[in-house]
């Protein structure tokens, strides 16, 4: 049994649903049972945010969820039409039908579990089961979306409710690349890419995959194959352990340009700062990235961060605020940042690699404003118009432009 | 408590939403419970239908059910969220949410009954259900939709269900008219019309109210009021018993253009021949209308009826084919015709009316191709290019001109 999740851009037209419906109906006469997860098509949710906000500029979250269900009960029987049409009995089924039940909290619920007796009976029957992603029902029947990644999260989820063989996620790339090809032409395709890699390439900026997802398919051991759906060569496996000889070594250079960073300068330097200065920011919903706090120097100090430059004038006010309980000297604040970032297993018990990447930068003339790292990736901010050259930099540097193993 | 039923043109954008959501909100505010019932947006169902269409021109009922619902669940929301954001709180409901149970036969699914638990649950709350119509759900919980007059059907049903005191239907026109507007200059709004004389009006043509509704109506003794969502001018009340001084006269006059003939010719007059013609007819879902046998000759006869024109073609099939079996002469057909009627109760006890209308169109020159009458109806069938003449003619000698008493 495999599901296949196929985004917006694959659906987004007649011509796209018939081309996606061919690839289903050739994976069913290949012998395989077939789960189909379907997003809205193109634009259709934007539309409906925009039709929503020229109704009311803050919608209340259950009615927006309402609304903008309706994007993937509208693929999910076309698609299943399509198939009939094509001789291939099929059968759509809403959140609500395919038994997905969430919490309540609209807009970003999340799955508590899948009742998938209408699907399992389905396949009973040798229908192809099409279920609306991204959306689910509470116990009192009402309608949740899971928010960004949603598609993805119900077709991964669905893989482990149902015990899938894997879990294809179809979109409008070819798979996992060592850099964004749009910025390094000699960017290679990965055959294969553990969880863990994926998660700090999706939290370092590569959008393929939306880290929840994934951290499903790692806690219920669901390969994860993305692919394209605009041919059939192989994509990328995102699996538990990738090949011998591709661990120990950078296997892919990230990222992300949305990125701003904020400084309390002169903080007193005592429990409980950092806490004051966090918490109203998590309130809102304003993640935080990289945290910096440089050494004290007479009991004060400099407590650096990034946020999402599009979260920075909210992100600034609040810390203002802050910062004058916590008696801070005062806030400055920086947009034009970017995250660059290098992701590989076991990198940390490899010596030399954060020195070859600063190394490479230095050389290159491109200033290092702030480090982050975990055991799997070394993140550096740099200023943003230098992101570019930077990423084709380190994607030579770690040798990726060269075939892989 | 008052049920409000807003059509596809009322709610056909944005600005016509926060139209329709300001009468809400006024008519909440004079001390009414309003329940609310939505149709799709404008032209959004024949998109959907094309959308359907595209990817396979016989698309299963119920994948089309489950697409074309969603024209209502977007409207829900959007008047829901409207409403909310002019400080009335307003929930939308499904029609499964709304526990509106129908029938299995998909596209045109009969109520089975209404579980009203969440609209007298958002009622308590003092919320505003606005309920998505035309739809309901199976006991298998697939959605169904009810076919043409969905929505009023829901409103109605739910009118009834919730005991309420009056069911407004709002649409595009001032109410029903003694004939229809466009056609007739001098046409005068009817202040009130009697359930069986709106089932002849819609039998013939007129558009306004779906027979179904107002059958539902007239078993559960539910008032409806017909009247344009533009403006706050009343409209037409359909009830149980109209003023004294409205009856035993002709109330409208109306027509319908859509419709073609059909005559088996020396067919033998005997048992069960109309029976093998018309049963072929009803398997296909084509609607038989007025039906003329003329008196046979040495056992013959020759059987006329008319269809809508639009179904002529796939009948006159059927048709030629049961004819051979009955051992008929031959089939011919004829389009361009059009009906044309007077609707009135108590018609048939006044003598002289069906002279008078025969005698108009006489000295008018237009030729009576064949008649049908029933308790509160007369209808002649009429060439299609003499029937706007014919009801000016008719509403004339009617004296429907005339101011009403």
């Amino acid at each position: 049994m495999i599901v296949q999740k196929y985004g917006g851009t694959s659906v987004g037209s007649a011509a796209r649903i018939r081309r996606v419906s061919r690839r289903i109906a050739n994976t069913v006469a290949q012998g395989h049972q077939v789960v189909v997860v379907v997003s809205a098509m193109g634009h259709t949710t934007d539309r409906l945010i925009a039709l929503a906000e020229s109704v009311n500029p803050e919608p209340p979250a259950r009615e927006l969820d309402m609304l903008i269900a309706n994007g993937e009960t509208i693929t999910a029987p076309l698609v299943a039409m399509c198939l009939a049409g094509m001789g291939v009995p099929a059968i759509s089924l809403s959140g609500a039908q395919a038994g997905v039940r969430t919490s309540g909290q609209h807009s970003r619920a999340r799955i508590k579990d899948i009742k998938p007796d209408r699907i399992v009976e389905a396949l009973g029957k040798n229908q192809v089961p099409v279920i609306a992603g991204f959306q689910g029902v509470t116990a009192e029947l009402d309608i949740t979306t899971l928010g960004r990644g949603g598609s993805d999260t119900t077709a991964v989820a669905l893989a482990a409710a149902l015990r899938a063989e894997s879990c294809e996620i179809y979109t409008d790339v070819d798979g996992i690349f060592t850099a964004d090809p749009r910025v390094v032409k000699a960017a290679k395709k990965l055959t294969h890419v553990q969880y863990d890699e994926m998660l700090e390439l999706a939290a370092v900026g590569a959008r393929i995959m939306h880290p929840r997802a994934v951290e499903i398919a790692e806690l219920y051991s669901v390969p994860i194959h993305v692919r394209s759906s605009f041919h059939d060569r192989v994509g990328t496996m995102i699996v538990a352990h990738v090949p011998m000889e591709d661990r120990q070594r950078v296997r892919g250079i990230a990222q992300e340009t949305n990125v701003a960073k904020i400084t309390v300068v002169g903080v007193r330097d005592r429990p409980g700062v950092a806490a004051t200065i966090f918490e109203p920011l998590a309130d809102a919903g304003i993640s935080v990235d990289v945290i910096v706090q440089n050494i004290g120097r007479s009991g004060h100090t400099d407590l650096t961060f990034s946020v999402a430059e599009s979260d920075l004038k909210a992100a600034e006010k609040l810390v203002k605020t802050a910062a004058k309980a916590v008696g801070a000297q005062r806030v400055s604040s920086a947009a034009g940042i970017a995250k660059l970032s290098i992701v590989g297993t076991g990198m940390l018990g490899t010596p030399g690699i954060a020195a070859r990447m600063f190394r490479a930068l230095a050389e290159a003339g491109i200033n290092i404003e702030m480090i982050s790292t975990s055991e799997i990736r070394i993140t550096c901010l740099v200023s943003r118009d230098q992101v570019g050259k930077g990423v084709r930099i380190l994607h030579h540097a770690f040798e990726l432009d060269q075939d892989l193993a």
